[in-house]
């Protein structure tokens, strides 16, 4: 166990915070609590210096361990994978595929609308790249690594689930959409959706 | 120290893989030893099957620890950090301006040729924002985080690097370039350009 296993979690329902969420939820039986702190978009809580203080980007997800502020969802995956052993939730493959999330849905706001096409456009081909990748590393397997669900699987559900507006959602991968079936049967899927106030079944049968 | 402090480590030389390589020569007085391997783009060595069972996405940097492979290099540092705490490197911010490098030197072969410029045109936005979040968290003080170099001023040279093709390169913002100079005194930085085979002075005077 580390230091702490106390942490302060900000989030905004329903983002990419998701998987952070559902991660802490999964840890709990093995002793970790945190604090969750809303960051409220509608106020634009995320540009106030009191956040900025934790991340400059103003981007949630932040997960404060042992005072010092640790931002983006695969990092702090990463993170809690290896401070946590005993959840086996390691190990954890990281991608730059959150950020390609968020080309994809802030292409006109934080690039020139004009261009909004081309950005979304190739957000779209990456993830569609990451989801063959996703699809052939479950081909026979129950879950991406190792006989049990690790923070890589809670991750690729949350991106399927993201993809859902894009041309190929990840739910068309055959693998990817067992995997998606499997997880979700978790009480704690259904207990973060209900939390951060998600409504609406998902997959759709 | 953790279970291991012998890694294998994947590399390109004069690419990402930069920043990781250099903590890695720092973390030897603690202790650490690697393994370098290099990652042949020209003879497509990424896309060999033994490397993509390492990454799937055929990307350098990738370090094997405990047999398991981690990918990206803000997650490599991040970890590295964590598991080697007497060097003082952590905290590490990370932050989602890899694949913002990524997205500007392969705009055209990674999405559609024609929409290059405006995918390149956003990462570029994005990297500005980066430098002007690095330069005002460096007002008035030596380094991005505390009194001592950690993982994230290693990095923050290395993106100031590979920025100096842009319209804005990182060492415009004066504390940028103040942290630049004083990082690359470090005797480990001109060792790894060596090993890399990177010449040329950088920063010009």
């Amino acid at each position: 166990m580390p230091s702490s296993s106390h942490y302060i979690f900000y989030l905004t329902p329903a983002t990419v915070c998701l998987p952070v969420h559902w991660v802490l939820h999964e840890l709990a039986p093995h002793g970790v609590t945190f604090e969750p702190r809303l960051v409220d978009f509608s106020s634009k809580a995320q540009r106030d210096p009191s956040y900025l203080a934790l991340n400059p980007l103003g981007r949630v997800p932040v997960l404060v361990m042992d005072n010092q502020p640790i931002s983006e969802c695969a990092a702090i995956l990463l993170l809690l994978s290896e401070r946590h052993p005993a959840a086996n939730l390691a190990p954890t493959p990281t991608s730059p595929i959150d950020p390609t999330v968020r080309d994809w849905f802030y292409a006109d706001t934080d690039g020139d609308p004009e261009g909004a096409k081309w950005v979304k456009s190739m957000a779209e081909k990456r993830m569609s790249d990451g989801f063959e990748v996703l699809n052939n590393q479950l081909e026979g397997n129950e879950y991406l690594v190792g006989n049990s669900a690790t923070a890589a699987d809670y991750l690729a559900v949350c991106l399927a689930r993201y993809s859902r507006v894009f041309t190929n959602p990840g739910l068309e991968w055959e693998n990817v959409r067992a995997l998606v079936n499997r997880m979700i049967q978790k009480p704690t899927w259904e207990e973060v959706n209900r939390l951060e106030g998600i409504t609406g079944t998902w997959p759709q049968a």
